[in-house]
C-alpha cells in the first residue's frame, strides 16, 4: 500500500467506521489505533465485526511520538481533546484530518457555542472545512483538514443550491433533522440505551445544538449576504444509523418562478459531476445510503405557502463522518476521491 | 353493561385498538364487529393478543339492520365508505363516532383536498369536529362524531394555545411530524413491510397530504383572522405507535415579551383541567404516551431567530384515532369522559 | 384504597412497571417509593409517562422505618440486596413481594449459582415461590413472596403440564429463550445500547445462566421423580418486551400416544381457569402479551424426531415481573387474583 | 470486466442484494436483469440506493434469448419456476447458479418436502450443492450450482465440524434458529408488516419447514453414518437481516473428552483457511456479519448436561444467498473465491 495511516481516538463508533472503510481500500493501511480507555485490548474484542480484516490488531495508548512519519492521521476524539494534541501533531503527521468539532469554527464562534475558549485558535485556519462539494478548492494549501459534523453536512448540502443561486432569504432557515442513535456515540448513557430509544421519538437540544453554528457558517459563506441564521431541532429516532434533514425556507420570486421542476433541474446542475450527492425527484430514504458515502436530496416549491422545502439523507456515520473523513484524505493525500468509498447502500 | 356498542369494519388497526380498550371499560360492551374481508372469522384469529377479552367475538358482514338499536357505532372504514352508509345509519344508531375522514371536513374542502365531490354533504353538519379539548362546547346539539385525524390532533394541540391568544401569525405555519409505521394500517404494501421501514426515515405526501386541511380548519378556528395556513410534512419514522409533531410559528410582539417562561405558562393554564394533555418542561417523547390517551406538550421562544417552536407527542391510535373515539363516545353517552382510557404510557 | 402499598428500588423498569399496573389498581395505593440514587428527584422526571398518575410522587432514600403499617412491600432490588434487608422488613411489613432472585432458591443451590453465601438463609422458607398457576396452595401459611424470574416463569409454565403427567423424561430437557433488551434492566452497559442491541440476536450466558436453577427447582417439584435437569440458552433479540421460550423434551411412550391433539387438550386441562395463561393452537408471539400478565403456551408432537416441543411467550415485565408481583400481592391480600392486571397486549 | 452476467428475477430482495454485491466486483459486469413484474421500470426505481451504480439499468421480462452468451446467469425466482426454465438454460448459459430450492435435493426428497413433483429430475446432478466450505471438491466437473438455502448454511456450518468427526450422535439434532424479516422476501403479506414484526418474537413452520431436508442432507453426507435427523424450528425476530442457529446435540465420549476447549480448537482446525468462517471464543452476533459474506462460529461442551452446543450467524441475504451465490460464481468462473466479497460486517 502506498501510504500509512493512524486513527488517534479508535474504540468509538467513527472509529470502527473508518476501519471498516479502510479495510476496503487499496492504498492506505491502518499502522496504529489508539484507544487510551481500551489500551491493550485487541481490536477484534470490542468490533468482532472486524476479525476478517484486523485480527491482531491492537488499541495503543496515545503517545504522539507513535505517530512519526504517518501519513495521514485520523482524529477521532470527543471535542475539546483535538485542539489540545493538534500543536504536538500538525507538523509531525504529514495530514490530519479532525473528526471532532475543534477546529471547524473560527475561534469565537467556538467559544460561543461551546461555552470555553479554544485551546489552539492559532492553529484553526491551518484546517480546511472539509466539505468537498461545496468548498473543494478550499483545499488547495491545507494540509489538514476539519471534518464537519454529521448534521452540518446534511443540512448544508440540502441547502447549499437555494443560498449559491439567491434563491431563498439566508435568514429564518429552518433545519429540522432526525438522527439514528449512533450519532450518540458509544458512551454509556440513559437516552442510548436500547429499550429508552426503542419505539421513541423527540427532539433533543431546542434552540442550542451546536451544530447550528456550523451550518450558518457553511451557509453563510455561499449566501450573497456572507450570513445565514438557522433554526435546528435535532430528534432522534428509533434506527441506529442514518440522518434525514427536512429544510424550510423562504423563496425568493425567482424560486417561485422556477417552482419545483426549475429546483430540481438547478439541483442536477449544481451537484453534475458529484459523485456522492444523489438528486432524487422522491423523496430521500436514509436506509438508501446505510453504510455508502451517498448524500440524497431533493426539492420543493410550495406555491400554496410560498416555501421551499429541501431535504436530505446520508448515513451518519459515513459521510456524516468516517467516510466524509475518509474522502477527504484521498483529497489530501492526491488520491481519487472516490477511492475505498461505497456508493450502494445496504438495502433491505 | 349500561350500553351497547358496535364497531364497523373492524378488522383493522383502529378496530382493533378499540376492541382493547372496550375490554377495560366499565359501562360500554361491544355487541358487534363487522369486518367484510374476514367476515365469518373469529376477532382472536387475526388477533390473538384479544383472547383473554374476546374468545368467541365474529366478525360479521356490513348490515345496517345488524346495528338497530345500539347506543354507540363506531366506523372504522377506509376514506369515502362512511358517507356511503351514514345517510343509512344516522337516525337508526343513538351515536356515531366516524374515525375516519369522511365528516371533518365542510364539503368544498373534501372535494378539494380529497379530489371527489362527497357523498352525503348534508350530513356533514350533524357530526361535530371531535377534538374536545379545543371544540368540547360544540358537542352540544350533535348526536354524532367526526373523529379528527391523527396528525391533526399532534398538531392541533401543539399550536392552539398560540392560536387561540393571537401569539403567532396564523400564516406560515409549519408542522414537521413523524409517524410509526401503524398510522399506515394494516393494508398490504411495499412501504409498510418491515424490510423496508425498518432502518429508515423519510418524508412522504410533500406539500399535499391531507391533514393539512383539518389543521387549517382547526387552528383557523381558533385564529383571530378565523383563518390559518400550514405547511405540513409527514414522515414515516421505524415505529409502530406514535406521532410526534414538531411545529414552528411566527410570533407576535406579545409572545416574545412573553418568552419560553410566558409561554410555558400560558400552556398551562390553557390545558388546565384537561384529564389527557400534559405540558413539559421537557421536549415530549412518544413512547411516553404509548397505549395511552395522552398528548404531551411543550413551547419554545428562539430570540435568536424569532421563531416559536411548539411540540406535540401521542399515540396514534390511542389519541390519534380509538382513544379519542372512545373519549368522544363518552362525552355522547353523559359518561365521564376519562372512562375505561389509559393515561399512562406503556415504558419502557 | 384499602390497602397501601411501597416499592423498595422504585427507578428501575420492574418498578416503573409496578407503578403503570397499580396506576389502574382499585384497592391498593402507592404511598413511598424508595431509590438510592435517585432519592430526592420527582419520580416523573424520570418517567414522563407517569405523569397523569404520579404527578406529585418522589423518590425516598430507603429507611425500613418508613415502610412501617404498609400493607405491602415490592422489593425491587439488585441481586443480594432484598437479604440484607429483608431481616429488618419481614416482622414489620405484613407482606413482601421480592422481585429479585434472593429468595427463590434453597441456601445451597443459591450458592452454587450465585457464587456466596446467603446473608440469611433463615428467612427463606418465608418467602412462598410465587408462581401461582403452578404452585398455588403453597400460598396457605405465608406471608411473603419470592417472585419467580422472568425465563423460568416462562419455561416453567410451559414445560409444566408435561412434567406434572410424565409425559416427558424429566432430564435433557432443553430451553432456547429469547428476550427484549428490558430484561438487562436500566443499568447502563454496551449491550444495552441501542446500537450494539439493534439489528443483532446474539446468546449470552452459555451454560451458566442462573436461571437454570429456578427451572430445574420448579420443574423438578412437578415431576415424578422429584428432579429434573435443563440446558438453559438465553438470548437478546432487538425489542423492547417479551420473553420466548421454546422447550424440547423427549416424551414417554404416553406422549407419543396422545400426538400433537391428545398434546394440546391436555394442556387445555391443565390451565382451564387460570385467567393469565392461553393454551393456542398457533405459535405463540411475545407481542400478543405486550403490557399484559397473559402467557400463551402451545406444544407440538414429531413423531419423526421423536421430540416433544412447547413455546411459551410473556412479557418479561408483567409476566416475568411485575405484573406476577401484583398477582401474587393480589392473593397475599386475599383479593381476586386478576385486580388491576390486563389481560389483553398492545397490539399491533 | 472479464465475465458477463445476468440475474433472472431481480426484484427481490436476492436479486437486490446481488446488484449490491456485483457493484463492486472487478471482474464481471450485470448486463442484463429481468423481473416480470416490474419489467419496463428502472432498477433504481424500485432500489433508490442503487442510483449511484445503475442509474440506466431497467428490468425486462424474462426471454431466454436475451440469455444467450453471458457468462453467469443468477436465478432469484420463487421454488418451482426454476425447474421450469432450466431445460432452456442449462446448455445455454456458461454457468447458472440458482438461488432457489429447486435443484438443492435428490427428486424424491423434493417431492416429499415440497409436496409436488420435480418437474426436471433429470437436470438435478448437473448442480453441484454450493456450499464450498464442506463441498468444494464437488465443483469439480459441476457448470452449475444450486446455491443453498439461508438457514442450512448457517446450521450446517455450526454443526458440520462434530458430525464429520464423529463428535456428535447424528440423530436428535435440534436447530433452533431466528432470522430477520428479509428472510420473507419483499412479497406482500401481513407478517412481513412491520407493525406486525416489530416488537414480536414468534416460532414459525413448527416441525415442518423445508430447509430441514437440506440440513439432514448436507450433515447426512459429512455423518459417519451417512445420515442426519434434525428437528428445525425457525423463529421470526424483529430486525432486518440476520440468522442465527443455535445447535444441540448428544456427544460421543470423544466430544465429552475434548471440552469446550478441545471442541473450539477442532473448530478452528476444520475451517483453517477459510476466509468466510471466523469461529470465535464468544458467543457469535448477526450484527457483526451484516452485510458481510462471513458466519460467525462457536461451540461449548455442557457437562452438566452432556449435550454439545454450536452456535452459528450470518447474514440471511449474503453468505445466506447472494453472497455465497457470488463465491460459488467466483468459483465456476476460476476467479479467487474471495472477490467482491466484504468480509467486515456493518457495525454498529
Amino acid at each position: 500500500m502506498a501510504y500509512r495511516a493512524a486513527i488517534v481516538g479508535g474504540s468509538g463508533y467513527t472509529g470502527a467506521e473508518l476501519l471498516r472503510l479502510l479495510a476496503g481500500h487499496p492504498e492506505i493501511e491502518v499502522v496504529h489505533v489508539t484507544a487510551d480507555s481500551n489500551a491493550g485490548n485487541r481490536v477484534v474484542d470490542l468490533y468482532p465485526s472486524l476479525v476478517a480484516a484486523y485480527a491482531d490488531l491492537v488499541f495503543h495508548p496515545f503517545e504522539p511520538g507513535d505517530l512519526d512519519g504517518v501519513d495521514v492521521a485520523f482524529l477521532a476524539l470527543p471535542h475539546g481533546q483535538s485542539q489540545r494534541h493538534a500543536g504536538t501533531l500538525v507538523d509531525r503527521v504529514a495530514h490530519l484530518v479532525d473528526i471532532g468539532a475543534d477546529f471547524r469554527l473560527p475561534a469565537d464562534a467556538y467559544e460561543q457555542w461551546y461555552g470555553e475558549p479554544h485551546q489552539a485558535p492559532e492553529l484553526i485556519d491551518r484546517f480546511v472545512f472539509g466539505l468537498p462539494e461545496l468548498f473543494r478548492p478550499d483545499f488547495a494549501g491545507h494540509a489538514h483538514v476539519a471534518n464537519p459534523g454529521c448534521y452540518p453536512t446534511a443540512a448544508s448540502l440540502a441547502l447549499a443550491p437555494l443560498l449559491a443561486a439567491g434563491l431563498v432569504e439566508p435568514t429564518g432557515l429552518i433545519v429540522d433533522a432526525a438522527s439514528g442513535i449512533s450519532g450518540r456515540g458509544r458512551g454509556l448513557s440513559a437516552p442510548s440505551l436500547y429499550s429508552e430509544a426503542n419505539e421513541n421519538v423527540a427532539a433533543y437540544g431546542l434552540l442550542t445544538h451546536r451544530h447550528t453554528a456550523e451550518m450558518e457558517l457553511a451557509l453563510g459563506r455561499l449566501s450573497p449576504t456572507s450570513s445565514a441564521s438557522v433554526l435546528f431541532t435535532p430528534h432522534l429516532v428509533p434506527m441506529t444509523r442514518g440522518i434525514l434533514a427536512t429544510c424550510y425556507a423562504r423563496p425568493t420570486t425567482e424560486a417561485a418562478a422556477l417552482g419545483t421542476d426549475g429546483l430540481l433541474a438547478h439541483y442536477r446542475d449544481f451537484y453534475a459531476g458529484e459523485p456522492f450527492v444523489a438528486v432524487l425527484d422522491q423523496p430521500p430514504a436514509t436506509k438508501s445510503t446505510a453504510g455508502s458515502n451517498t448524500v440524497q436530496v431533493t426539492v420543493r416549491y410550495d406555491g400554496r405557502t410560498n416555501t421551499v422545502l429541501a431535504i436530505s439523507a446520508e448515513d451518519n456515520l459515513v459521510k456524516g463522518a468516517s467516510g466524509q473523513a475518509l474522502q477527504n484524505a484521498n483529497l489530501l493525500l492526491g488520491l481519487p476521491e472516490t477511492l475505498g468509498l461505497p456508493t450502494v447502500g445496504l438495502v433491505p
